[in-house]
């Protein structure tokens, strides 16, 4: 039980996009990203459809550096946070695709990359794979909290979701970015309940897996170029650090937060960092990618973490259940 | 692009168990569910825990049926219909088995097994998958619809969410009942707007399915001793008919739909049959399954529907999105 899946044969990373909206776009990875909307619309009329419009256009634009048409992908893995994932469904139906929607909160980019090695490496007839998960605040702020009219405080340890998208294209190779190997997580219960703390919420399965991901591999962080993950935040990720030291484990220079990268938490009213389905996947598409890519890294752990609660859940008491989905990216010559 | 998947090592069924309400208990199925709860409360304060504890529920019985402490589990594939599938994770996160959520609305059972072969047919070290998937018909009235105090009239459409779950276990092997081979389902956008009548936006779905499967395969129904749809209820079981035969496809008399079978509609207040995660889930684990394993089938097509949607999706005048997987069970003998 949780072992390290190495993939035999290796999905290797045939395109990538990114797509944002405007408060991501004035961060400090803005120009990095492939498209960004400043009215955060994305040609919707509304925040939930404009998340869905959001998928499709990352999706597209991946399809477009690979030089692709959607009849090519012979499964589509997505998810958001949307009820019943339906920003997903409702964006990318139309592609006519096959499907399967998956749903680990803010991990589930990372999971969606789990799948996909799992079925590059498995069914015969399968040679790509698209992966897309999408976020959008304003749709997160009015589904999980409260209406944006409503102008509410936030707390210190809040995040902020992104209106954040991103894509992968996998196919079935060992050359290029690869991934190699990958673990699912655990769900893990800190006994946290406070919705405006997802990372503390989300901390102890981040340590929990990578604490399993080291001890099995008997690798250390420093065998890695980076250790990054999802959307701990400022706020979680010092929890993390905390509870790796309690178990002897230092990430040392090694980690890199997405949600901590997302914006300038200066200077842009953010809090703790960015969460989001997204938000991890904007930023391996607009940042890490392309670093490996160009050789500038040749090997880093992607660890996104997801919080699994729904606001009845919070409100009927339950604590929020964390997860953290692990899958080593590395850099393969033929 | 939507091709069958034929499984070279194909997820033998290891185990199996079913749970429901006291609704589905005194429908036709009723005695051959392993466990049934006459309060519907599986000893939870709230009917959004009590999805949960039937998740449990049914993961113990199938583990308890053969033998086996969950430690022996590699990975738990869940989900359900309540937001953010908060059914699977609070249920299921205290067996801290490595987890990855999925959501393919009722269709999710199906779902699960097609990335169960995956996994198995997939990474080495992974020898063992369970999939759970459940629904509550009163969890899901007061998120979907109405609160039960209401007492809201229902049209002759309307399905019933079944309060029922099922648990397969799969291990690697060629004996017994195997997955030998699936296809995932395409997002298929009927226009069907009315949230009740699920049957007619999944139907649409179901025929492509079906027709992509026989076309590819080569195949005829009769090929078949059953060709199972998960929970098309009466009304989409009927469309379903009339869009294959536009095609020249007819299911004859292999036809069996789980929404159908599990209550008896002249006497139980259905309407037009039984729907939810937990309808082809627990009807596959406590009827199908058992047909098979005692020789009285030996080779059927099991493929769920699922409606993805949301309240908020369908108030925003979006149509409901149908999607049916599809996998091949039959009894292979060493």
């Amino acid at each position: 039980m949780g072992h390290i899946w190495e993939f035999e044969a290796p999905a290797r990373v045939l395109s990538h996009a990114s797509a944002v909206g405007r408060e991501e776009f004035l961060g400090p990875l803005g120009s990095l990203f492939d498209y960004h909307d400043e009215s955060d619309r994305f040609g919707a009329k509304t925040w939930e459809k404009a998340e869905g419009a959001l998928g499709a256009t990352v999706f597209n634009l991946a399809l477009g550096r690979a030089g692709l048409s959607h009849t090519a992908i012979d499964l589509l893995l997505a998810g958001d946070l949307q009820n019943q994932c339906v920003a997903s469904s409702g964006g990318l139906s139309v592609f006519g695709v096959p499907y399967l929607g998956l749903y680990g909160a803010c991990s589930t980019f990372v999971e969606g990359l789990l799948v996909s090695a799992l079925a590059l490496n498995a069914a015969q007839p399968l040679s790509r794979v698209a992966v897309v998960t999408t976020s959008h605040n304003c749709a997160a702020e009015r589904q999980f909290r409260l209406p944006l009219e409503y102008g509410g405080q936030r707390t210190p340890t809040a995040q902020w979701t992104a209106t954040a998208g991103g894509c992968l294209l996998l196919e079935r190779g060992r050359q290029g970015v690869c991934l190699t190997a990958g673990m699912a997580g655990r769900m893990v219960d800190g006994g946290v309940s406070d919705a405006a703390n997802m990372g503390a919420a989300m901390a102890p399965a981040a340590a929990d897996s990578l604490v399993r991901w080291f001890r099995e591999s008997g690798e250390s962080p420093t065998d890695y170029d980076a250790i990054i993950t999802g959307d701990l935040g400022q706020e979680g990720s010092e929890i993390l650090s905390d509870l790796l030291a309690m178990k002897g484990l230092s990430l040392s220079d090694r980690h890199r937060d997405c949600g901590v990268l997302l914006y300038d938490r200066a200077r842009q009213d953010v809090h703790a960092g960015g969460s989001g389905c997204g938000c991890c996947a904007s930023v391996t598409a607009a940042l890490f990618l392309p670093q490996l890519l160009r050789g500038e890294m040749r090997r880093v752990l992607l660890m996104a973490t997801g919080a699994l609660m729904s606001p009845t859940s919070v409100q009927q008491g339950g604590s929020i259940v964390g997860i953290a989905p692990i899958v080593r990216m590395e850099v393969l010559e033929k």
